[in-house]
């Protein structure tokens, strides 16, 4: 059986795990106060090319989303977001459980306009009864977004100006940054992303580590106190190293792009059989999610052979599928799929 | 350099990192659907004796209880704990984050009284404003407590009658639970516990795992929708398997209880050198921690050659410290500590 | 200069404050404790016709609505509601500040319908993530909603029918229901509401109270320890029996139904006033709220006479206007209103 | 039967009825944006010789406290009280629902030391633990106390320099202000509260209003946006007018400190008749609480005749009792209960 479900379907990659046992009897102090995630830090700044930021590790992506948030926001703010955003849907209320509400923005395929942005708040403020609504406190954007889209370096810039213009922060969730920085096409690099965020995170989960996500904040004079925060959500690792040594692992020899690009090759090669078999592209991503538009019959047939997401609701004729790839999808894999179409 | 600060400072027992790299390329389903996680809570429920109940594994020790405690209470309860409880102290507040108010009982080397309990209670209703104050919903001890100490049986039988009678849930924090089921002169087994308590966690972070905890739920009826609850405090794990894996491994074979013994027998082993010297023990723990009162020259000279922790204020001539043990202190650290004596 | 900016310009009927007069240094208890508050509830439990129903008297329709709410939902469940609702937009974010989110349905004309309750409960469960989203814990709708508008006695039936089969509580917002059970062609009586919800709040602050909203509990198994709940939202007043002499006035002599009326006539005449000069009725409202289209210009005419409020953002040639009667609305005040347009 | 129960048994002083009744029919815009709120926030200003200082009205002190403690906190802070501190005692868990713990600091007759809140907060940095803590982010106290007790100025000026040098805010709950402000031997002038605090609120429930507490904040940079919390606190009153026609009423030709008189000198006669009678002072308050140690079969034979409360459990022989004068005590009521002992 194959598996394109999602892409934290195995562990991590072997070079992580080699040092992970290879540390292992190492004694060090707790909570990310560690020498390798000294150096992990100063790892992702370098490549970030923001030496004076901050970078903490979290485990999980909806704990950073809501550790995050909870400390840019006033009790009197909320958070826009794309209608899609994970925030917005699959996250259980996490961000309501810590008090705010999520301010929804139209998603164009996941994305969110920066012209939309500014309507948001000049409407708000517009309206005579504003002090009564929850303020648009900062900007939740994620990229590659849940459709497997990107932003263009144009967008961001866009986004950035008007969150700038608007003085709210713009936060990015990057659970599967890596697909993003190594898809086809990409015009964004770590050190735009950094440059045009006020706070974003490097997903490890998806893409090479056993878990871990690293939280870029390049304007740190917004989250002080962001350590007891952490503790507070229940997101501080007491092996904080653990964190710290993956992610030194991953961005040591450019390892993070490079196992990422391997995602990106075998998802481009399943979009072009699919499309070559004559199947719709449901909506065009070049990252590690492939949306396709299958026959029922088509879909049940490949189900005995792989397992993938049905997306949205099944259809009376055709409905449409996500596949995944991820750094430890083999060529291999692909190529016994594509035999299967 | 030596090291007793904590019982967290190095990776996993080497038999868990095995079976992580050996699992390390299966694909399996995320979020703890998967065999391994199965299996593991399988083995939980036949070493505890309670084939009905729940278990689910999370990853740390403060969003265990803030998640726990959280599921457990209604908006207008309290959690009753020591005051030297961890949710009391350090855990940054994250219990009152989710709404609710730790409500102090006095602890007795960290543990609380039965009969402090019943007073609590009766007291509260006995007051006629009591509508007006947060109502005791629930009981949080720990097993060891803060101090290295364990409740006994009989103690334990009297929490769970007292709880029984007044009709609040009893919770038993036992991030270092295996080294007190290894302590010596230890009453308590884990069917025991398993039997008494209501819901109770048995550590994994301490206790030979990289990370993890698992929560044993015995009367699910009492946390209906955890797995959201888990998911809204950020605390579900995307590859929940490797949680799994970990506890699978330290209860096959009785792994958990065997590394623990090896804490035990080094600390009995430090406190009576300790002993031998002439200092004095400020608790006496059967468990992992230690504390003795020492002179502060002798504090200084030792801390050339290890690390331990000032436990409370530095005296004027002399301090209580803690050394903490664990799995993978080995006898050579031991001996040579107290050689440095 | 004439008032038609909402329903709360003046303080309370003059009966009402009569009765506050000549009560007023009675001794009574605190917090709703009092003969006055006592008899108020009867006469509450008699007109609604539900002998079993427990009676709260809040001060506020926002303070009414998080508290009932936060009172109605576990943590992991969020409450529906019409994108207008007024928890949706104008209590900045007191339902999220409480742990909750407010899980959006289509408005019509500020209702919801029953086929969209039920295809969001059902597709809901129908995606196999659910466990990760926010599970629909309750409906709340408003009546009359903020548009003016009303349900019928069919529609009530059909939302009351479709949450006992979905197993969520019903709750209706009656900050003007007085002007609801008052208007023309209002097929809902007050027992039908009353049998219809599981809770509802007979609103006050706008219908000839100075404040004042009770709220009615036909479940009370639904809300225990609502007091509690009620004193933690701050929302309990001292002298309760402020709450209970307005309500007892109230619920005296058919009062607050006669004093409705006034605003419905009001209402109706102006609405007439509005069609006869060839005005477009952009809402076909038949309580006390009456929204029309006019040209910018006639708008800044009337500007000089008379206050009322912008409804949406100002359009180019012509705008949505809002005038609102209320029990203190004279028939003179809207003659003199007429003869300006 | 005579009441001592508590100082919120009328309804207002006579002189604020006749105001709000001679305004009753007056129309305003509402939450606070009327002339008469507008002129209240002037004289208020004017008595506590603050005029940059912002005036806030709330209608009770837990939505007052839970409001403005939310307001001044971070997620990462808790609120210093003394133990027997209304936040910590009676408010049902209000600080906690909203996120915070109270930090529990020893009362002296519900007074806290200057010396106290020094020694928490630098211990508290002093341990090395401390980021896993709930950090002390400002002082809460009242005055007079929960025992009737007052500061004097020698001790604010304490509380306010250690505040100062800290910088955490002091805030100071006034529910009994105006019975502090008239007390004999008092030394604390609005002007000094005003001075040496940060905010403050005027107590109006307890002291002639039917309801409303006026928040004083000297330092307005502190509290962003406190309207709209307010309002998400379900505070904002519809109709604010008439907190501000009340305030406006009792800050007019003295009224508040006038009638506060009356209790006071109440207060007064029955503590020297009880201390005339032989029964000894529990509470040696200048204020209109008196607390007295009685024989249990007095307190029983003085039941048949008023109300009081016990104060704390009943004794064995004996019991302290709590009698409370306010603004309508009048002179024949003490009389006649003086007569009874």
């Amino acid at each position: 059986m194959l598996h394109f479900d999602c892409d934290y379907m195995e562990g991590a990659h072997p070079e992580v795990m080699r040092r992970l046992v290879e540390t292992n009897l190492e004694q060090t102090p707790g909570y990310g106060c560690d020498p390798h995630t000294e150096h992990a830090r100063e790892l992702i700044r370098q490549a970030c090319g923001v030496p004076q930021a901050e970078v903490h590790f979290l485990v999980g992506g909806t704990q950073t989303n809501a550790t995050v948030i909870d400390g840019l926001l006033r009790r009197h703010e909320g958070v826009l977001a794309a209608d899609s955003g994970h925030i917005n849907v699959h996250e259980a209320g996490a961000i309501e459980a810590a008090g705010h509400k999520v301010l929804v923005l139209p998603g164009y395929d996941g994305k969110v306009r920066a012209c939309d942005v500014a309507r948001y708040v000049e409407e708000f403020y517009r309206d005579e009864t504003w002090p009564h609504m929850v303020a648009p406190g900062m900007l939740y954007i994620s990229h590659p977004t849940e459709f497997g889209t990107l932003y263009t370096r144009e967008e961001l810039e866009e986004l950035h100006a008007v969150c700038q213009r608007l003085a709210i922060p713009l936060y990015l969730d990057g659970a599967r940054l890596g697909y993003g920085l190594a898809a086809d096409g990409n015009t964004l690099s770590l050190r735009d992303i950094a440059r045009l965020c006020d706070i974003f995170y490097i997903g490890g989960t998806k893409v090479g580590a056993l878990f871990g996500e690293a939280v870029v904040i390049t304007r740190p004079e917004l989250l002080p106190h962001f350590f007891t925060l952490v503790k507070q959500h229940g997101a501080l690792l007491a092996k904080g190293r653990l964190l710290g040594i993956q992610f030194e692992t991953l961005f040591t020899d450019d390892l993070y792009l490079r196992i990422a690009r391997q995602a990106i090759t075998t998802a481009r090669k399943l979009k072009e059989a699919f499309r070559a078999k004559g199947y719709r592209i449901h909506i065009d991503s070049p990252t590690n999610q492939q949306f396709f538009v299958l026959p029922n019959r088509e879909i049940d047939r490949l189900s005995q052979y792989a397992t993938f997401e049905l997306w949205g609701p099944r259809g009376e004729e055709e409905s449409v599928v996500r596949f995944v790839t991820s750094w430890a999808t083999t060529d291999e894999q692909i190529d016994e799929l594509i035999a299967r179409l």
